[in-house]
């Protein structure tokens, strides 16, 4: 089963995703407002139960980001081996993993478009597996880890090359530019160690693949992140690590090859699913 | 007229505070359940209203971190001259502000203790101005910058410094242990531009001044941090900014002086308030 938020006749629901269409869930639960309420409640499996006695109900529907409340996005930079060799600096592999926040209003949903600003085009693609917390924890062991994941979706984690380097430390204004990334198209449950551990993950743009990576050659695995990011927060219900991108993303060819309007970028995980953006230009 | 959020009998609540007291007005305002709410609402002006006509209903509270549910709070490092020249590592002003977000988990409120945590002890202070802010906005001007502003109020920005340099890039973990820091202790409605503009901030460690400067003297003054941030996100009402520290933390001290449970931290600054917090080790 696989739950998302969408928008129809402009107000924003969440509900079940089948091949045939949406099934509006939201009625039948006043008490979450969102799907972040859900997750937080602990409640997917009663998703499943009240879809599983209904007909889809919407077939024209828009995707937003997964949970656009989601209150903690946190993701893990430079975690797949060739990704440090990519900087070029010499560094040796490093000790603790790299981390930084992104603001849920950095992404948009499946099937929309990413949004390049008119200040600078460097606009770049990253796949990422998404895991969504939920059970509190900190200083989580890695045995414990995947015991705190309560479901799994994808990112594109949009960034603008450029602004990434502005500053003498951190990223952040290079990654969260409205709308610059997507986390979608939906929640799968997290049922089964295999859906991570044997995990891989291919983005195409234009239908040429440009990553093609399996989430075993992390170099901080997922367990180890929960691990590390434990130590210094408690996690809670409904956080979200964005978990890393493998080689091959746009700024790493001579010369660089970023999105434009009218790309589409395609980034997949067999069971989890497809997350697919086009890119527009903004209208300022 | 001050406003904070508060715990009492277990349970959270906001209210107006006087030299007397605490003015309870959750219960006249069932639609906004928190602070934060009446910010989004740019309702402060109705809590003034209401407060005017109460007697003080509380004297034995606790505060909490002035709005425990904000959804995104920037920082901006490295904003007072003599702060670059601290890092010695030859550089000239830089042309871009760094910029870094922590999640409100990582403070607690005015009169509490920061956390220490057993894994490593280099806990350091960090005292700094915060804008709330209270219209949204895109690609604001320097010029209409203030007019954004809603509400100011404290930080004591509160960093285990030995985690910041965990990472290749990024000052994450090093800038969001639960409880690391504090805000607060209340939002002072922003109504004239000089209480930013002739603001002077000092920072006190068991009485001693450690950091003593004036807001005018920042590299990148709060008009331009607007200016810059909303280049690349929209700001929302609620969005906090934590504009930049001066010179003094105890790190750059030679051997560094780093907070140690019992000692006592305050931040003032004259017609915004005065944020003290003691310091504690954690209990796991």
């Amino acid at each position: 089963m696989k739950y998302a938020t969408y928008t129809s006749g402009g107000e924003t629901f969440f509900g079940a995703v089948t091949d045939a269409g949406m099934i509006a869930l939201s009625s039948d639960f006043p008490q979450w407002p969102t799907l972040l309420d859900v997750v937080q409640a602990g409640a997917l499996d009663q998703l499943a139960e009240a879809a599983a006695d209904k007909e889809v109900t919407h077939t024209d529907f828009q995707y937003e980001m997964v949970m656009p409340n989601a209150p903690r996005i946190l993701c893990v930079g430079v975690n797949f081996p060739d990704r440090n060799a990519e900087y070029k600096d010499g560094s040796a592999q490093p000790k603790y993993m790299s981390l930084f926040p992104r603001f849920a209003s950095g992404f948009t949903g499946h099937e929309r478009n990413l949004v390049r600003p008119p200040e600078n085009h460097t606009l770049d693609y990253e796949g990422e597996v998404v895991i969504v917390i939920g059970k509190e924890g900190r200083r989580i062991s890695q045995e414990d880890a995947y015991d705190h994941i309560a479901a799994l979706t994808l990112c594109n984690e949009g960034t603008i090359r450029d602004w990434v380097r502005h500053a003498k430390f951190n990223v952040t204004q290079g990654k969260n530019w409205d709308s610059s990334g997507a986390i979608g198209p939906w929640l799968v449950p997290f049922t089964d160690a295999k859906q991570l551990d044997d995990a891989r993950i291919v983005t195409r743009v234009n239908g040429e693949v440009r990553q093609d990576d399996v989430l075993s050659r992390m170099m901080f695995p997922i367990r180890r992140e929960i691990e590390y990011i434990s130590t210094f927060m408690t996690l809670k219900p409904g956080d979200m690590i964005v978990t890393g991108t493998p080689t091959g993303a746009g700024a790493r060819f001579d010369p660089p090859r970023y999105l434009k309007p009218g790309d589409v970028v395609e980034i997949e995980v067999e069971g989890i699913g497809l997350l697919r953006n086009g890119v527009e230009d903004e209208v300022v």
